[in-house]
């Protein structure tokens, strides 16, 4: 297979888990009866984004892979015999609690999990307070459409994350997310924050030679009565890109399901007219692993 | 000083060595005029660019960094008390040539030598023939406009360099270039990759929180009569990115000289509100440094 039907699933938030679940359901079903393959969903998006306040009472919205999210979705993924990603605010243990996407084949098993390596902490998105720091190793997840380099959000501003993933053979990164506009920032701070997160992954795609899926959520959700900020105005733009960064598809800042099909052999051909890998100077990349070359 | 007038000389080729270094005289005399105090010439702005076939004879081209080249232009530097980045096929032995951009400071000193270090070699762009890889570091030029993280065109699509500038301390990534259209792709293919070659860069400053300034020659320049393909037609679009990847000041097709009024202390605010840095993952980014992960 070298054409995979995508569907990327951007939502706003409901009131109710059990509502954004039921949500997620019927737009999966519809976007499967459209022809989609391959459908991923936006970061945590069985909640609100919750992360704008530090609060522990939030650590009893989590679950664990074989919860009601994962075997719900999954479920129907078997009887739609699509491949699925799902966010996960996932609780491993009583102690550890990773942002997790969880990748569902078509028969319902688990391809794979992995676990968000880049973690935030800014005023709204308090997320270093929930999420330990996945402790894999950037490997993509083999599935029946392909191996699939999936990250998740903050991940997306990392070329290395990138790079790792397609180094090991990535043919398409997926990157769920929930980003958005602080009410507070004038329009044209917005417009550059937004088209800094399309072009900093559109690089992405270039330099790796692999399309690429980001998925986010949209709409306004209120902070906190407590909190400093204004809460986050969540801003959709959820697109598909080819292996040289062209826009493919992309949502404008409203609820809806983008459709986009992706061919994963097109990367073989635009590799060998930029073989950017070929002259990779590992032997000078030694100290991207320092934190500061001073 | 944290605002850097910088130009950026867009030219055309010349039919002489003479005569394009003439030009470029010219055009940094009316630059500095204009209030530029860092100026940055295209990549191998003394000659038509060569590489489009591989010819012993073109090595006659070369120059040692005492040479005509860099002495005609020092002085100028020094006469207009500007920051000069010069490009230059370097003849460093009778053994090993390189691409090579030095850095002049405002008394006519050389404040450094970057030595490309990606090189690349597709149809048209022989340079695997002409330029030994750089055996440097990656390391910033320090001068008395900043720290320049000066690259070479080729570099312009790695990641990898742009990063290990910045964590050297790079407040400002500089690239001369020579890149442009196959005439035989069509307009669509054209539109992606200059995007691409755009948007890359862009990416890189993005994922950096630094200032980019990418500099290009223009026109049509015939490949030799023997060639399999039909030339190059330069696509000039020499710009100045901010920290947010947000575009400055940019070129058309056309002989030109950009004008940028570039302030570094943006990346400080920018990078307090997108901490890159403190989250990267050095724990395991270790696998960066091998050609693939198979």
């Amino acid at each position: 297979m070298t054409t995979v039907n995508c569907a990327l699933i951007q939502h706003r938030c409901r009131d109710s888990h059990a509502n954004n679940l039921a949500a997620s359901c019927t737009a999966i079903r519809r976007a499967a009866a459209d022809g989609a393959e391959l459908i991923v969903l936006a970061e945590l998006h069985g909640s609100a984004y919750f992360c704008q306040s530090e609060d522990c009472a939030n650590f009893a919205l989590a679950e664990t892979i074989d919860g009601t999210s994962v075997t719900t979705l999954s479920a129907l993924a078997a009887e739609l015999r699509i491949v699925l990603v799902i966010s996960l605010f996932e609780r491993r243990s009583s102690a550890v609690y990773h942002n997790s996407a969880v990748v569902v084949e078509r028969d319902g098993s688990i391809a794979g999990v992995y676990r968000k390596m880049h973690i935030p902490d800014d005023p709204g998105f308090y997320e270093k307070f929930y999420f330990t720091p996945g402790d894999g190793t950037f490997t993509p997840i083999a599935t029946s459409v392909g191996k699939l380099g999936v990250l998740v959000c903050w991940d997306q501003w990392y070329p290395e994350a990138a790079r790792l993933m397609a180094l090991a053979g990535a043919q398409l990164l997926i990157y769920p997310t929930a980003i958005g506009w602080d009410p507070a920032d004038d329009s044209a701070e917005q417009q550059r924050q937004l088209d800094a997160w399309l072009t900093v992954q559109r690089g992405h795609a270039i330099a790796n030679g692999v399309p690429l899926l980001a998925v986010n959520r949209v709409g306004f959700e209120a902070a906190p009565a407590a909190a400093a900020h204004d809460g986050i105005e969540f801003w959709g733009n959820s697109f598909a890109a080819g292996p040289q960064g062209e826009i493919l598809a992309r949502a404008a800042v409203e609820e809806c399901v983008v459709h986009a099909s992706v061919d994963l052999h097109r990367s073989e051909q635009v590799r060998r007219i930029w073989p950017f890998f070929r002259d990779r100077r590992i032997d000078a990349y030694a100290e991207l692993t320092r934190r500061w070359r001073d």
